[in-house]
């Protein structure tokens, strides 16, 4: 197909299609004349990928590029899939590193009973995270980690099970997956959210109360 | 304090400042000279929470804005505090809507037994998501996305259970806490992945396996 027929079949625009090929996001098509190229089944693939990764995802052009590298790379043993998937998504966050809570992070993985490998970057990460929650809101107490990583262990499990035994499959689903079903788990919070708050503010309302008083 | 103590106190750079002074996502302070000003305790806060959401939270500075505006309104309703930091949160989160796969996420969250508004733009936006992942990994079906909702429901209890009864320290935990702690969910999804995988492989090697095969 032409590369009109390519965006009419994605719904991307054909400037963004000409950037993709220009930023080598997306394979060039087979010359067929001086100024015109076809495109095939693998170009529509790779250009709903990219799609998906952007505005599903919320990922950046640079992320898309490390994500696209991993995924075109030679095979990666079964083990690592999940880290080549993290490291690939990693540059999103930025933090800085804070002994302290460094520690109170590996405190927490050890005390959950988790394996992590040695000088994992999740962990500087975590505490990170942890440090903004506590003195910006007071949110992350011991008690609501634990109900978190309930949850995490839950979605990981889950994830682990996804992985089919086809290889190039399998390393798709780990870094895709992993983006968009991170988005998934967001509305799906927000949507519980929802559900709870209605809830209560119904059982207070019939109860006489005001909903604060419930909660 | 002067601005140069402000950045020393709160590690932004006086550059940032001055941007934030002039997007109005941070007060005035007080006029000392003509060409200085005081600096209070508010604003090493005010600081710290733009730094946390755009750095930890990975939010644009239009979403600071927003956030920042709501925090900055007059007291909401206690049962509209989620919703208001939805709404503030919204605009990352641009999606094509599709028809058939909001049925599918409406008929999911009915089947979950969720409450939720008519017309709720997250429902949508749960139809896109699943589309996505859908038609680029194969990822998603009843089981998986069961399993999600349960996690889901873990977390928002816990989100539930936090907010206080200071009405205006729980809409700043609605806003903060989500953003925040969306990030910490995602850092122990991979920790915990980690954990299943190293224990995984682990058993497969002990069992002379290959790994794949444990899976």
């Amino acid at each position: 197909m032409k590369l009109s027929e390519l965006s009419t079949e994605t719904g991307v625009s054909t400037a963004s299609l000409k950037y993709y090929l220009r930023e080598s996001l997306l394979a060039p098509g087979e010359p067929v004349t001086r100024t015109q190229s076809e495109y095939g089944p693998d170009h529509v693939e790779r250009v709903r990928l990219i799609r998906a990764l952007v505005e599903s995802g919320g990922l950046s052009l640079a992320q898309v590029r490390r994500v696209i590298d991993a995924l075109d790379s030679p095979t990666v043993p079964r083990h690592e899939l999940l880290g080549v998937a993290q490291e690939a998504l990693m540059d999103a966050e930025r933090f800085d590193e804070d002994a302290e809570w460094t520690a109170v992070a590996t405190t927490f993985v050890e005390r959950r009973g988790w394996r992590i490998q040695d000088g994992d970057v999740l962990i500087p990460q975590l505490g990170a995270q942890l440090k903004a929650l506590a003195e910006t809101c007071d949110v992350g107490g011991r008690e609501t980690l634990d109900r978190w990583a309930d949850a995490a262990e839950i979605v990981a499990a889950s994830d682990l099970d996804t992985l089919t035994d086809d290889d190039a499959q399998a390393l798709r689903t780990a870094i895709v997956g992993t983006v968009l079903s991170d988005k998934v788990l967001q509305t799906l919070r927000r949507l519980a959210q929802q559900n709870r708050t209605g809830r209560l503010y119904e059982a207070a309302r019939e109860s006489g109360g005001s909903p604060g008083s419930n909660q």
